[in-house]
């Protein structure tokens, strides 16, 4: 995701200050688009929109903006729960369209269903188109913020609508909307009786900065240890390709991209992101997020890049060529594609936008690979230059210490005196890395989803689940019954 | 306190708009103040200073201040607990000082003791002398900034102090203080594990406005009915003198102010806050706070004004002279006053100032009498005059809905999900009119202190305490041990 819009605008800075061996990036969490052909649910379809004060935590600027949300009472009866979901970064629809668990529980529960756009993404602009343009614009672009902005949405949804008021409240989210439900649950116990936070990587500040890159590299290990050893060997054999005569230019052609490369570090930079998002979206049945992908991704992305016997011992080109048939598994599952971007993998602008500003402030995730343990070239972790990416970018400087002093987890048996929050995590899942995976608390259960990738569980049942996110469901299904008892 | 700094700021402003029936004052809930001969706590004078962000919800601004806090490790033993109290609305030296239930437990759990200072209040001031200067500066005055604050310095203080880094915390509180305890313990609570939370008027934003009266005047009812009976014909009394020829300065020489009076409203606001003041501090011994007064001061005031037999039936001026009588054990016991100020009932300016921008944003205290089941004239609570007073005095308005949104009380029962606040509320406090008084979790107990006037709970064992206070002592110390076990 180097070349999100943000890193556009500061690319030539950027180019400038960081040296290639430098992870600079912000990594984005969400791996949600819409796709062209997916089937979108047309109870995500119903917008409403509330007005929410800019500053809810000062009084002087008295600017408000429509918050989007989507509201559904196909299943719902006076006085039974609602489900709210955390929106996170991007348009509400999407989440509303991916997180099929929550519709499918709904009727057990006789459960509204919301779901609320998170501020600064979708169409919930403070400022409109200008949202982005200066600080003093950007500067109500917090988790804080957000979480306020959801207790005065259920404050107006149980005082407007008649059987609500006692409606216990559920709030659901994944990713980054996970670590919202459980900041939502932790900061307003008093609005929401409990939370299923999935694939929350709530830790992910201070987790060390190599234990995505391993994960992601396990996953594609226990697919196949051979196509780890060409993924881990590509590197060196683009490095090579591009310093040769004319070099990015055959790159540019062997990965049939769009636009010529101005660099290897692009290149590997757009790999980068992909097998981290291969392995986020590494579900056991075929998906439409980022593109319209197969079941197991990483299965596959492995199957066709080992497909032919090695040619040649050390061909660089032969290795790009198994990496450029792994890229079509991503890329082009359809064989629609004629050419790739190398500055898309999928959400729009503004999404990516937001999620640059929030880790250059809140939510710095280091990010590294250490290229012995994993499967990438040595990526250090440089916070100085991220740090003035940031500043450079935003006019902000990030703050590590937040998160920890606002919601907890520098020593996780703190977070004790929270309750009814289920923390769960799929093994596949690299952000799990940042997972609570400790119950410290038994109202604080850290359920493992064995063989399930980014927030499988909060996705829609499919016959292809596993057992275990089947059992997970259920688990989360009886805790949600003594939350609202 | 009409005549507060910030009053007379907007005084002809206020004069202009608001009639003398609607209660527009923010009252406040501090009746502490520096004593010429108290006898003062060295303990409480060793000042120092932690660096803090003035905004913590934004990464825009980034100047910070030095907050001033104390910090006794006298009777602390490596590991034991930190009491840390959250300092209210005045320096932090007062509270210190007043706080001697804190002290006095200290050694049963070998405890350091920190007292932290307010922003805005004291020496904590984000931008100097400046920091009320204009919205720009006071816009970081919040209790939400305040507890990021108080979360900020016992981070630092943990990892510091070497052997404080598992230290549990307890947080103390009285009065704002108290509110700011229990908010510190809801919000926080992986940063402390529990809550004394004295005398906190935490639902008095949606109290009936009458509230207050009553129980002020139940406390001189319970003394003596016909001191009631005088003090509630006074405002007659004074009405009809004040409009007859020469009428202020007389009222102005009988009550010996210091300066003519400009209206007999001016008169009365001092008065009814005297009374107010009287019913908070109807302590069991003599104290010094507003001024140094005697054991049991509603009795004493009683006492003088129903000291002699009615001369004349309906004589105006021997009820004042009565009132008078009465006035002096408030404002004179000493005998050491030459004249009084009707525009000084207490602390410095700067508190008042703060208190006063407070309650026009998030602290709105509603407060009227009905002149029937209260001792005072009719006075309606008038919402939009208030909040125009607020807009024209510091271009803000309050936001009412906003304590319940953020901590919860808007439906008592909604608080069950926060633990171990034990909130102590005195039957002689008229602020005990917004306390919470019922027990709505096991861990969260509403104490009854019986014949306890505003926080007496916190103050130093005396001999003359009740003994509800002495039981209300002992439960807390009760629960603390539970808390840090």
């Amino acid at each position: 995701m180097i070349n999100t819009t943000i890193f556009k605008i500061c690319f030539l800075l950027v180019l400038i200050q960081i040296s290639s061996a430098k992870w600079t990036k912000p990594r984005r969490l969400n791996i949600l688009k819409h796709s062209s052909n997916h089937i979108r649910d047309d109870r995500c379809r119903q917008f409403k929109t509330f007005t929410q004060k800019v500053d809810h935590f000062g009084y002087v600027n008295m600017d408000t903006y429509q918050q989007r949300y989507t509201l559904n009472t196909d299943y719902w009866q006076s006085g039974k729960p609602i489900f709210f979901y955390a929106g996170n970064e991007g348009d509400i629809d999407l989440f509303c369209d991916n997180t099929g668990f929550m519709w499918d529980i709904a009727p057990l529960f006789d459960a509204m269903v919301v779901f609320a756009e998170h501020r600064y993404y979708g169409q919930s602009l403070p400022y409109g188109n200008q949202s982005y343009s200066k600080p003093e614009y950007t500067r109500y672009l917090t988790s804080g913020q957000a979480l306020a902005d959801y207790a005065y949405l259920l404050d107006n949804i149980r005082s407007s609508i008649k059987g609500a008021e006692q409606s216990p409240t559920v709030v659901f989210g994944g990713s980054y909307g996970g670590m919202l439900a459980a900041y939502f649950r932790m900061k307003y116990p008093h609005v929401v009786v409990g939370a299923h936070a999935a694939s929350a990587p709530i830790l992910q500040m201070t987790t060390p900065c190599e234990s995505f890159s391993r994960i992601v590299t396990q996953d594609f290990q226990q697919e196949s240890p051979q196509c780890v050893d060409i993924i881990r060997s590509s590197w060196g054999a683009v490095n090579r390709i591009a310093i040769a005569a004319g070099g990015l230019r055959r790159l540019s052609a062997l990965f049939k991209l769009c636009r010529p490369l101005q660099s290897a570090d692009e290149l590997k930079n757009w790999l980068l992101d992909m097998y981290g998002n291969i392995a986020m979206v590494d579900y056991p049945y075929a998906t439409s997020f980022l593109a319209d992908l197969p079941a197991f991704p990483a299965r596959v992305f492995c199957a066709n890049v080992t497909a032919s016997s090695f040619d040649t011992i050390n061909d660089d080109e032969d290795i790009v060529r198994r990496i450029v048939q792994g890229t079509n598994v991503f890329f082009n599952y359809t064989g629609h594609t004629d050419c790739f971007d190398t500055g898309s993998q999928g959400s729009p602008s503004l999404g990516d936008l937001g999620w640059s500003y929030q880790s250059c402030s809140e939510f710095v995730m280091p990010m590294c690979s250490d290229g012995v343990n994993d499967m990438f070239e040595k990526q250090d972790w440089d916070f100085q230059a991220f740090s003035d990416m940031c500043f450079a970018a935003w006019s902000v400087r990030p703050r590590l210490e937040w998160p920890y002093i606002e919601y907890g987890g520098k020593n996780v048996t703190d977070l004790r005196y929270y309750s009814n929050i289920a923390f769960t995590n799929g093994n596949l899942d690299p952000w799990s890395s940042g997972g609570l995976r400790v119950t410290v608390a038994p109202t604080l259960p850290a359920i493992l989803v064995t063989g399930g990738a980014h927030h499988l569980d909060l996705r829609a049942a499919n016959k292809a689940d596993p057992p275990s996110v089947l059992q997970v469901r259920q688990q989360i299904v009886a805790l949600i019954e003594t939350w609202i008892s």
